[in-house]
């Protein structure tokens, strides 16, 4: 490793050794004790928990890697994060953080003394207590760490433009099989020294999964310093497990990469920057899987072996040897060289702690709402479309939305605390205009042809949304805000993220240090209807379906059916905190429905009935609602009015926009929700309602099941038909087209079923000359092509 | 490369360059043209369609390779598949399946002439046509391609026990950066040589994305030749833009390939075999993308940029500059050297393609069906739980389903083509008893110590849910069978993949040359109401949510309550075909209720009344419905309806048990939907119905919207309520425990809710009991934990 004298000096290497002693005893503490927390008397059955949970297996390695980083920080006064990759190891995070005092200090009630341990041990994995995991309870943590494989990329988004923040990120053997953690790797290409943080990744290799050995802890050296080096990466190897040489060799490992670190990021912000992108180190570490536990268990290896992955010895309580076994284990720390009389860690060893905001567990970067700053918003009303004859004039949403963006890049030129993310959908999805305020992040070598790529661009495109979406976690977690711009269909690669994010953010507001963070803004776009060029493999409007499972609390969905609504949509979102908002927009030419004071108060509402478009009398209920979410049900929802009307004037029609689609639900359900009075008002409490849906019928019916009126809804939607082909032949090819909803609108009205069978053979005629017109000739028929809405205005 | 002499004498060169040229043309002609297909005519404005929707920028590259594996595929008399990543590249699919004229042979009416060149062109991405991409309807395509990630996953599945198919994947740099993706380059260590095929993939780096450059094309060599070293490949490099030095190196490159697998092969099949996991070939391709289309358009850089992404001239019918520049790149090709006077492929150029059955489209290893063999099944009454007494006898329901899997182990080992696949969870999820019959694969070095692993294993297991995923639809579509064991929470990472492969299975359906494959079947366990050890990140059942927004003849959702119910399912979904079959089944011991005689009887109904359990005269209908779909519901499900049968003797209680989850909807939503007058049988038109289910409760409001009854059911389930808890505390903390529900009936029962308030008081007492006894005592109450079926058994 280049050094020839031992990086630690006998003293410390002693100090460090108990430090780390003392976090094994509690971890292991808390896995199985109930009572007897420092062991001054026999271990009786009673003093042992009823159910063993947690795992141990990597507890000991994230231990020895915490001792060793607070080093560091004290040597070298940086500022910290820890990032725990298998996060199940949780009780290795509470131990530190009660080691260095963070969690007496956040929660008074686990004392600095014995009492404290035995209430840090008990609440353990227990009822009415904190979870196994690295969890939000967990200070110090912005990562659970339960699904694996974001660990890296959440590191990667915390030190974006955080210039003095290293991110030490631990990542387990069996989450590197993952694919998301197996792309994060590339992270490295979009860390710029000069602005950015960086990443210390430390790749655990402890052998075993739950029941299995991991791929790379079984690759040779040779062959995993070949793929890192390939990644970008300068590794840098530990192995072993006799504990003098594991200190001596990680501690000169660390001021390696320190310096390494260092001398890159002086280079960017004093020197002449590489033009490369430089090659970071990354520590690869292979120490025992259940390091320090026993090494065999009634006869089996446990030790550095995936039986020490869960609990190592089980059943405590009634089997007396194995509680001798668990006894011996725990002695083996020598708890009274570690704590003092009270039960305190002794004095020598709390030196060995950072201080205050220093310390890992206390870092505002791991609770970002404390550094959050609020996002400087242009007013929207600088970018509304006017309106000169409503339904005719046309815009493209996304567009108009991707000049207010643009500005936000300019108005907070100077935080550096806002960027947008997607799989290289930025101009796909119309949002081009913010490359007159920014580029791209690009560090790898930039052709003299390449356009809106620069080393200090904003705009991260990568094309993995598991990238886009764990950059944008880590950013928000420590105190940004961003938008992520994404095709509709595809975002549901990220289901699973999204869940756990939801998940994070659901404790989070239960807990009231942690600070409030931006909201995480998905903006859908290239969505369902209008996949031209790509069919049905990127028709899939059902990512809502998964959002609205999660707490009310936390998600929000938007349709906005026009530029003016999506303008007022994302600049709410982008002021809001603690949520996960989606917005669903067309990033095709449309026609605009609202003026801006419209659009507000819309938007406000939720969802309100447009006066303009239906043709009831004021003083009684309509004959029918027709009713629309989301951009092309809208268009198609007012056509079908205008053909209603056109071929059926006595037909009263209320027309209802619903952009909030949180509004449907109950306000005990929601707390969008409409009343249930304000609801009967809009819908009806008896008359057919034909709603004309973005995304999955059924997800209408689940929304209003509670409502008085909600036999009565007839939904229109995606019904899993899909291809390349025209945009109106999408719509009728789902029956959410308008001579669709017009004919299902007439057979809803009893009166009208029987009189109007004129009119329903004049729109199925359509839809049959529809039909053969579009297949021979390979576009719409030209009054779809060309319609604008024409219906009286009021 | 080690070659002296050039690998192409120059009249194959000649002939491999036309061929090349033929297919380009074809894509460029599908992309823009309605007629003139052979240019015989100067080109007009109406010969040009009239939306132009396609992607050309890879579609060269990947013509290119296509012809240069007819050339190995011809020399070599190989079986050879082509998993063409990029599959929005399909115009160049379509042109080389109708290039070796298995295009015409599916497809009559797109004849070897000109008119059928024509309908080839008018139909690409036209209504009523085919879609852009790699589609089903493409013969030869495994692999749709539209959602990039999965390319080299699907080539691996495709190999496993085909010892004689080599899958050509070709993996573009786009689709590399993904997850997925870069996870599946350790596909290589689950590679037996011996007994399995192999993966020759090729890195296509073309450059760009749709708007930027791709990170791995900018890499230097130096570090893609480490980054796949590391991963475990030889990797070939061949690079450029002129023709005929491309031909040559990509001959040679190929060459090379196929002789270092078949001498890998050889060594294993016949010689002494590496012990090491041998380094398999790869070729990194850089070609221009859009190479050979225009250098320019506009003045703007197109070739050898991402401008080529989709359709690098645009409307070329009004612009007749932009005609013009078409019409010169279409005839760069000439036509008329390639197709004779009928339009034909002229003879020497069909003689390069392969014959039969060996060419790439119509390999019966691409439409699986034709090579499927059915499963051999054990009987399932072998393995039936006996029930001693009905709620008393307690199993693990997956353990025993364990025991019928090792058997499918047996009886097929001979055909060698069944496979279990999971994330490290088999023994987890309780199925260790498939150990007595085969092993874990693992090809790196197996310890002393280690367990179950084995080089000809075949459980395939990696901490990868998209690998297990993509591993197994190669795997089915090539025609075996398998089983995907999964946590039930971690599902959800593969949610979007489950989409794409229902989508795939939706459109086969309706092509009759496409013969069935094997149904992919989720066995999902340790799952959310069993997440002891590890809370909320691991708590999460709404994967069924996503999976029921596909089409009804694709999809089934099986949720058997015990053991007998769950081999009836397991035994049923692995006899089905071209269907997904979810089941969700419990790993820890439960109650078992149903002899093996009722579990088939109740499986076959889909839901049925357990009239055991309840209490309802049989001539009148009940005073309220206990139904339950799951396990936990089932069990506590029963546990309210004891309570309810001590505490409150008079009321009339039906207990509906159901078990597949697609029963509940209305038959014209679901071929398994119950018509509504069974449905009205079981759950009353107007009785009160306490439904106890697994997932989210909205679910269950959903798929019953249609039915008489439904205002009246009332559904408990999770709640979005989750952590490190106690079995019991988990259904209380969402309020679908047995005193949750019991409470619930009794206030549904109008003429209950005034008399038996002290019935309910009772309950919140336990309740009440229960909270402080699990908090004290970090388990749960002991007449919970020793609960077992008490009522009187008819």
């Amino acid at each position: 490793m280049g050094h020839t004298s031992p990086a630690l000096d006998d003293q410390t290497l002693s100090l460090i050794d108990r430090y780390w002693r003392a976090a094994n005893y509690l971890s292991v503490g808390q896995i199985y004790l109930l009572d007897n927390p420092l062991l001054r008397e026999p271990l009786a059955a009673e003093h042992i928990k009823p159910r063993l949970l947690g795992h141990w297996g990597t507890t000991p390695g994230l231990n020895f890697l915490y001792a060793h980083l607070n080093r560091i920080i004290k040597q070298q006064d940086v500022n910290m994060l820890y990032i725990c990759g298998p996060g199940h190891g949780g009780p290795g995070m509470v131990a530190n953080t009660y080691l260095e005092g963070t969690y007496s200090e956040i929660y008074p009630d686990i004392s600095e003394d014995a009492d404290g341990i035995r209430k840090l041990f008990r609440q353990f994995s227990f009822p009415g207590g904190i979870p196994s995991h690295a969890a939000p309870e967990t200070p110090g943590s912005i990562h659970e760490g339960g699904e694996l494989g974001y660990s890296l990329v959440h590191a990667y988004g915390a030190v974006f433009d955080n210039p003095d923040l290293i991110a030490a990120c631990v990542i387990g053997d069996g989450e590197a099989e993952t694919g998301p953690l197996a792309a994060s790797w590339h992270s490295n290409k979009f860390i710029n020294p000069a602005r950015d943080g960086a990443v210390l990744p430390i790749l655990h290799l402890n052998g075993y999964k739950i029941a299995n050995p991991t791929l790379l802890a079984r690759c040779s050296d040779e062959d995993l310093a070949q793929l890192f080096k390939g990644y970008g990466y300068a590794p840098i190897f530990v192995e072993g497990h006799e504990p003098v040489a594991m200190h001596q060799q990680t501690a000169a490992a660390l001021d390696q990469a320190m310096e390494q670190i260092r001398q890159i990021q002086h280079e960017a912000r004093h020197g002449s920057p590489e033009q490369t992108v430089p090659h970071w180190p990354l520590i690869i570490f292979r120490s025992p899987k259940g390091w320090t536990g026993p090494k065999e268990v009634d006869g089996k290896k446990t030790e550095g072996f995936w039986r020490a992955h869960q609990v190592p010895v089980a059943n405590c309580r009634d089997n007396a040897s194995h509680r001798q076994l668990l006894e011996q284990w725990m002695r083996s720390y020598q708890p009274d060289d570690l704590f003092d009389e009270q039960g305190r860690l002794k004095e020598e060893l709390r030196q060995l702690a950072p201080q205050g905001e220093k310390r890992m567990g206390a870092t505002p970067f791991a609770n970002g709402g404390l550094l959050r700053r609020a996002l400087k918003v242009p007013a929207i009303q600088d970018y509304a479309v006017e309106i000169d004859e409503r339904g005719r004039t046309q815009a493209q949403s996304t567009a108009i939305f991707g000049e207010y963006l643009r500005d936000i890049f300019r108005l907070n030129e100077q935080e550096q605390n806002f960027r947008i993310f997607g799989p290289d959908e930025t101009a796909s999805n119309r949002l081009g205009s913010v490359f007159e305020a920014t580029d791209r992040v690009w560090m790898e070598e930039i052709k003299s042809y390449d356009e809106q790529l620069a080393k200090d661009g904003r705009v991260m495109e990568v094309l993995s949304e598991h990238l886009c979406q764990g950059w944008l976690e880590g950013y928000l977690l420590t105190g940004r805000h961003g938008l992520f711009s994404c095709y509709e269909a595809f975002i549901h690669i990220v289901d699973s993220m999204f869940n756990q994010h939801a998940k994070w953010l659901k404790v989070t507001r239960t807990l009231p240090w942690r600070k409030p963070v931006s909201s995480l803004n998905y903006l859908l776009s290239s969505h369902v209807w209008r996949q031209d060029h790509n069919g049905y493999s990127h028709q899939d409007p059902g990512f809502v379906d998964v959002v609205v499972n999660k707490k009310a609390d936390v998600v929000r969905v938007y349709l906005p059916p026009d530029a003016n609504t999506l303008l007022w949509v994302g600049d709410h979102c982008l002021k809001t905190y603690d949520r996960i908002n989606v917005i669903i927009a067309g990033k095709q030419p449309e026609p605009q429905w609202l003026s801006m004071d419209e659009a507000i108060a819309h938007c406000e509402a939720g969802m309100s009935v447009w006066p303009w478009a239906g043709n009831e009398e004021s003083a009684s209920e309509p004959d029918i609602v027709m009713a629309c979410a989301g951009d092309v049900p809208t268009m198609e929802t007012l056509a079908a009015v205008e053909l209603l009307r056109q071929n059926l004037p006595s037909l009263r029609i209320r027309v209802v926009n619903v952009v909030d689609l949180m509004a449907l639900q109950s306000p005990d359900q929601h707390p969008h929700g409409r009343s249930d009075a304000d609801f009967d008002r809009l819908f009806t409490r008896d008359k057919p309602v034909i709603f004309a849906y973005h995304g999955y019928p059924h997800l209408i019916h689940r929304l209003i099941y509670k409502r008085t009126n909600h036999s009565q809804f007839h939904v229109h939607g995606f019904l899993e038909e899909g291809t390349t082909t025209t945009p109106f032949d999408m719509t009728v090819l789902n029956e959410m087209d308008r001579y669709h909803l017009a004919i299902a609108a007439i057979e809803q009205v009893p009166e009208l079923a029987a009189s109007a069978g004129g009119v329903v053979q004049l729109f199925r005629d359509k839809l049959e000359e529809h039909y053969h017109y579009v297949r021979e000739h390979g576009e719409d028929l030209p009054d779809v092509q060309n319609w604008t809405w024409q219906a009286v205005t009021r």
